[in-house]
């Protein structure tokens, strides 16, 4: 596919090429207060609701009658006019920046309109994209479940024996997902200070053990009701769009608390995700296999198809106190066994009632690791914490230190038309004294 | 103390007595669109918002530049503006109905303001109460962790290493609790058929073993952000009231996918919980014991008083589907490890946000059951399922059948002036075919 060329001048290395068109919220310099819906392109942001109250939207009149949700602090109700709509809107919005877009007129000879609506980035700041109803994490990174139950249990023993047959997931907290940029604190909580010589007698401190996550989050855009699950069929129309996610992790209180019901209070603290909604449709054309799966799945839970999942590169870098910056993974986002699809029927196949703005984790993405750098998690790049990673400036690293910076990125197709998610980022704050 | 006595008729073994004024949400027959807050008392319910039209809180000065949260459908607006609010507009009420009360004459001799605002009940249906943000779920019952961990583990191990040291949680799923009255339709799900035998093999299909959970559930109305823990001295400011609730659990999917990130889909199916929210001062007469803990509680879980669980009898009514009610289990509330306080500090302790309209639970309440007849779900009273219960007409349950309506009550204090929670029941549907 040849790129869209547009007469706005789009850097070929940006994320936000006519080809992508993720939607976010913003305030801006000149409107600092109301919060609304907004496309990325290039330098750009194209706000909405200036752009429909301006008539840009006049050559789209299957979406006149709904140019309301323009007016809404998040995505919400953009989202539930569902995928159809979606993808109209994008499509229209490509032929209004498109060089010979049907549309390029609207707002490229209306100088008006483009005062009031196309904003530099640097006088616009992004906020939660989505009214998040409840988010769940899945644990699909086969490699990274692999990893990381050959520490506690062995390589024979990694997986449980449900791995194969079901997406495990749990159920996270809403309230703590926040918006890349957002400072995330490093927890207090009750930890075991040498679990070998007292496996028994928590003490309560800052945790000492601070990781991170590389995911993908997903989120949805149509409900079910209470008891009629979703038909994995159907699960495709369900899912508005993607982002990346940042998944932090206090290892040390996980590994006291979490029996037998799981993670806590070391997930709960902050989890991050990146600001623009890559909408699903914009990432149709990178489509990939999942990982293979030996085991034959449940009928509920068989796909039409195998490529669902994306090649999307995903790095991570940690920046120190000092500025210095290691990116220490590049991993593929195709290291999953399940795809959001599956996870969806998955989640709703009991009954469970799934929401417009809710938010599914993929758990983190790690590579096979031969030779180590495509790790999702530090817990696995050092090994549970037992060799360090080397860091430009002569520095090194276990866990996070106060201060360090985490830096997510997430990227498919060529300059000119690549298909980014911008970065999904905080920097670690000292914990709070009790 | 003496019962209060209203000139309203209040049958005495009613819950809603003047010692009581639940909040909750309806609409009425004369009004069935608009969901609207409301105070349930004996066999009426005052409608808060007709009430404060009709100028019913021209009394309470304080209260009267908040009176837009009474045309809010959920609770939350007003449980957010805080315990002195609330405290003071019980108050309020109670002298309002009160036999001799300051303000006995506002309703009492208003015959347009009764007729508005003072509904039968009949004439009125309850809907959820709050607008849940985010659901936890705790296991502080320690009777139900101890025998349900002996079940797996055997006594000697049937607690783990951590369960006296902190209030044991996980994430729940908030979009599926409902109010008293849903139907809550029996899950699909991977299902060992017979584990013995094969135990890595699962099929898809109704759930075999569905169970109830009694639980206390606490709704919370003072929120904290992000980084910043609620702490224990402050806890009980953060605590709007309490419900009964039921955490319906499928035992034989829990049993597959619990490992090794805890309850999934075994739980996210239903959660019932009564309609009307007995306010936090509402149950202080109450207050007893929590359940000795053998283990010095780090500080941050340490309370200024020993009694800050209640005293509240609950009881368990199993109907067939012929229309044989059974009490299966009679318990105190009091049977706690963990009170509410401490479940928040907790939770909050590594700076996860709460929100108004946060639910927490209590997990399963059982007895010491010497006896039985005073534990919390049909996995304990069967023992694991071996056991036949017992019920009226002849006829016997280890898990529910189809058609099986589960019916909870908690009750404190005598006749005349009883704080009761109404009821919390569901009946099981049969589940949806794949």
């Amino acid at each position: 596919m040849a790129p869209l060329e547009s007469w706005l001048v789009i850097p070929g290395d940006s994320d936000f090429s006519l080809s992508n068109l993720p939607f976010g919220i913003i305030t801006s310099r000149n409107s600092p207060t109301q919060r609304r819906p907004a496309v990325a392109i290039g330098d750009y942001v194209l706000d909405l609701l200036a752009f429909s109250q301006g008539r840009g939207f006049s050559g789209l009149s299957s979406f006149v009658q709904h140019l309301d949700v323009l007016s809404q602090p998040t995505l919400n109700a953009f989202a539930a006019l569902g995928r159809p709509v979606h993808r109209e809107v994008r499509a229209y919005l490509q032929e209004v920046f498109s060089e010979r877009g049907r549309y390029a007129g609207v707002l490229r000879e209306n100088e008006e309109l483009k005062r009031s609506a196309l904003l530099r980035k640097e006088d616009t700041q992004t906020h939660m994209p989505m009214q998040i109803s409840d988010y769940t994490d899945f644990f699909a990174g086969i490699n990274h479940a692999f990893n990381v139950g050959s520490m506690f249990r062995g390589p024979a023993n990694a997986l449980q024996p449900n791995y194969s047959h079901l997406p495990v997931g749990y159920h996270g907290r809403a309230s703590s997902v926040v918006i890349s940029g957002t400072p995330i604190r490093r927890p207090n909580g009750q930890i075991l200070l040498d679990p070998t010589a007292d496996p028994v007698t928590p003490s309560f401190g800052p945790c000492r053990r601070l990781d991170i996550e590389l995911e993908l989050g997903c989120f949805l855009c149509k409900p079910n009701v209470l008891g009629e699950p979703v038909r994995i069929k159907d699960a495709e129309d369900h899912i508005f769009g993607y982002v990346l996610m940042n998944d932090w992790s206090a290892r040390d209180i996980q590994t006291w608390e979490y029996v037998p019901l799981g993670p806590f209070n070391a997930k709960n603290f902050g989890t991050t995700i990146s600001a623009w909604v890559v909408l699903a449709d914009a990432l149709e054309p990178f489509r990939t296999s999942k990982l293979p799966n030996q085991t034959t799945v449940l009928p509920y839970l068989q796909e039409a198809r195998e490529d669902s999942v994306f090649d999307i590169h995903l790095e991570v870098d940690l920046t120190t106190p000092d500025g210095a910056a290691t990116t220490i993974s590049k991993v593929s986002g195709r290291n999953l066994l399940w795809s959001f699809p599956q996870m969806l029927a998955h989640h709703s196949s009991g009954g469970c009632p799934m929401a417009v703005g809710d938010l599914l984790g993929s758990g983190t993405i790690s590579g096979k690791s031969e030779h180590g750098g495509d790790l999702g998690s530090l817990l696995e790049m050092t090994q549970g914490g037992k060799k360090d990673i080397m860091l430009a400036g002569m520095d090194t690293r276990t866990f996070l230190k106060d201060g360090d910076l985490v830096t997510m990125r997430g990227v498919c197709g060529e300059d000119g038309a690549r298909v980014g998610f911008g970065i999904c980022e905080g920097r670690i704050e000292s914990a709070v004294m009790f």
